[in-house]
């Protein structure tokens, strides 16, 4: 294919997703922040620090310039952490010609206002938005190995836009009108890995792990269909596929401080110790308030978060969820 | 709690469901076919070929005799391996007392004419049948780590029967009226194991094992809604959930015939090299069948009955999979 493309955003999956892109034919603009990243990837043509391993096809061009990125492009992928997501989206918008589609591939809420990126771009005047999301570990799409993805938009033709642009054999998209469950399945997934982590931690068993992937996906699509989200897209690629990569895998960050939280290490310490952000630890909490001003049940959420804020100790939290009130596995007209 | 239950075979999970009802206060008539066993069960309490490691509580009786197995006790557990089940229920039968109810837990379809058990069990004149399936390694329950399960039964007072018997702070059940959505994803589940066995083999990676998964179960999915099933089981314990499980651990023969396949070992190879069946083989071609009689895409399933039947080469199959033309991720009514 040809034309050109803007990812803004060069870590682990904004480099990957420009690798494909280029693999593909198109000229990628790649934006990063860094002028020292920008000058590494044009001399070295490998984004050492974050996707290692995978040299840089000559069709992607590195720059700092948003204007230069994002000039009479066909495509804007948004690639930055989730928490730069309004700031980049107010720094882009300037730029950005009538009309133009900027797909999102960051995860998670905007903390303090709890709304979805989607939202926050609408907010920042981004009128064409679509969100990609699935199970896709970025070093694995650099690699060449085979992933699958969804992208959600509110308008098909968009959708399908987008699918057609990122389509390969390597990479296979499909499309989803539910943006606001494609969404929250990828935000709220890292609580679960912190669950999924801790049982790890303490040794429970694939028995107990598996029981708390399925019932805190069953728990995050509650709260997403009354937030306006469809069941069925928690049982998807974005909902229960993202979470089975998260949970199976020492990639996550959030996994592994919940195995340290199950081994009995105290939260501060492993946070230090990691230097870097869990975004579990507050999406936690979002989500729980979140619960409470819908009046959703939300167990596992509610147990990790009095672990994490409380100091209950994990060992209590397996019996209280073991031990709750028996009950149905699919509740009327949601699960 | 106190009253007698029959537990029907001392395989992996007769034995640890026979465990779990005796550390209970049950008094459990545990009844296995082969006298030598029985013998091995009462002298050393424990099982040592299907359940190592795990002590036989006192309350559990070992018996070759149906009559004494199933005299004056509360509840049937059934629990020989699939094919044997139509044989075990006829020789059964005669014994049950009116309105005792029996719960099955092998998975499987009757392969030759493709039932599901619990209708084998009704043809056989078994009158109120409940399905208990889902995440859960015999070794892991043998051993009392934290399991949940769904327990189907077509009337509600029948399952939250069978719920308030096996619960426990170790096992916690939850009740579904969905019996045939409950059966089918346990019974088809290891055509998928096999698929991410190849994938692992092959050396795929992560984001292709969670991609086979989520659109496996799609598929599985499509068919059993085809059948009567509703799809948002598959999206549970019985469907997702066991699923994942399955695909995670060295237990499943499947998974690990699967991977054999991707190294590229032959089938008849790898069967007699295993001397056991691998189940997934026969319900493959089974899944086929129904998938053409009822006209529904598995497009994961054909693929694997290529491999399996026909000869195709493994990683042909990953480029059919993945260049198929592009399409939506929810289908209208069903995904």
């Amino acid at each position: 294919m040809t034309g050109s493309i803007a990812v803004i955003g060069a870590g682990s999956w904004g480099t990957a997703l420009a690798v494909l892109l280029a693999r593909k034919g198109f000229l990628v603009n790649l934006w990063a922040r860094r002028q020292e990243l920008v000058v590494e990837l044009e001399e070295v043509r490998e984004n050492k620090a974050y996707l290692p391993g995978v040299k840089l096809p000559a069709g992607i061009r590195p720059t700092t310039d948003l204007e230069l990125a994002t000039r009479e492009v066909d495509l804007v992928v948004l690639s930055v952490p989730s928490h730069a997501v309004r700031l980049t989206a107010r720094q882009l918008k300037p730029f950005l010609s009538p009309g133009i589609i900027v797909v999102n591939t960051a995860k998670g809420l905007e903390l303090d206002t709890k709304k979805r990126l989607s939202e926050v771009l609408a907010e920042e005047g981004l009128e064409q938005v679509a969100v990609l999301s699935g199970p896709s570990h970025a070093e694995e799409v650099g690699r060449g190995l085979p992933t699958t993805v969804v992208v959600a938009a509110a308008d098909r033709q968009v959708a399908e836009y987008v699918q057609d642009i990122f389509m390969d054999p390597t990479f296979r998209v499909y499309t989803n009108p539910d943006v606001t469950g494609v969404e929250f399945g990828g935000a709220l997934k890292n609580i679960i890995a912190l669950a999924t982590g801790i049982a790890d931690g303490l040794g429970l068993g694939d028995n107990a792990r598996a029981a708390l992937m399925t019932r805190g996906m069953v728990e995050i699509a509650r709260l997403g269909v009354a937030l306006g989200g469809k069941a069925m897209t928690f049982a998807g690629l974005s909902g229960i596929g993202d979470l089975i990569v998260t949970c199976t895998s020492m990639y996550s960050r959030n996994r592994r401080a919940g195995m340290q939280l199950g081994e009995g290490k105290a939260l501060a310490e492993i946070l230090s110790g990691m230097g870097m952000v869990v975004e579990g630890v507050r999406t936690t909490a979002a989500a729980r308030d979140l619960a409470r001003q819908y009046q959703i049940r939300m167990p596992i959420t509610e147990e990790i978060y009095q672990v994490l804020y409380e100091g209950k100790p994990v060992r209590e939290c397996v019996a209280a969820l073991m031990e709750r009130p028996r009950t149905h596995e699919v509740e009327t007209g949601i699960w």
